[in-house]
């Protein structure tokens, strides 16, 4: 247990239609997940989010929501990492870049029927209660 | 601009009553700011938070939303710094202690009378507007 300060990066819900936009990943952990990565020096996280799904599918999203900031210790299991996830609105189709093998979309109501690496799919089910209910992610229920 | 990973902070919109808790800071920069302080190796936002207004305030909170995550890389002269900033509420009376010269309640009419250190004075606005009209801070403001 060095001190080591945890590692900031974001991830990104990206809707087209009643679809977001999942990876499968090129580097391990293998698996599908969110698009997203490690927030740069001197950058705010919402350019990391625009930058990051670039990146990683092409597409030019445009954030219009923040869904909540993920930093159970254990979410990553090479290293601390502290990821802020917004919620985002593209056009066309994503194709696999960067870090992403592929890139494709999932119709909402299929999102739990896979798995994921990371906590993204609790992050994708905290996703879906919110468009669903209204109802954000509290942190009472991160205690 | 060395490759340094900005770092992750929270801050604490502690309510009690009709005031929230502001802090005088007894390290540079100096003034008035809410409580809060740097997220350690292995801790999640969520404990971070409680622990830093325990050791600048003496309050036991009990967190009860989240704001949002402050990441503008001018937000901190010194570094770059990443915060997630929560509401919760207290009871009782705070006492300054650690980093916090002095802590004190001040009436949230009147929060914006005074200068904070950081981008505190931003926080409190987006807190008040949160709290006056249910507006959350949303991604596109900060791009």
């Amino acid at each position: 247990m060095e001190f080591k300060s945890p590692m900031p990066c974001v991830d990104i819900i990206i809707e087209i239609d009643h679809s977001i936009v999942i990876i499968e990943r090129k580097h391990e952990p293998l698996g599908f997940a969110l698009p997203g990565g490690f927030v740069d020096p001197w950058e705010s996280i919402e350019h990391a989010a625009i930058r990051e799904a670039k990146e990683e599918t092409l597409l030019d999203v445009e954030l219009y929501d923040f869904l909540y900031t993920y930093s159970d210790p254990k979410r990553d299991k090479r290293l601390h990492t502290i990821s802020s996830v917004f919620i985002a609105k593209a056009k066309g189709s994503p194709r696999g870049a960067d870090d992403a093998k592929k890139a494709f979309l999932v119709p909402i109501n299929d999102l739990l029927k896979y798995e994921y690496a990371f906590d993204h799919k609790r992050i994708i089910s905290d996703y879906i209660r919110y468009k669903e209910k209204g109802i954000r992610p509290n942190p009472k229920e991160f205690l």
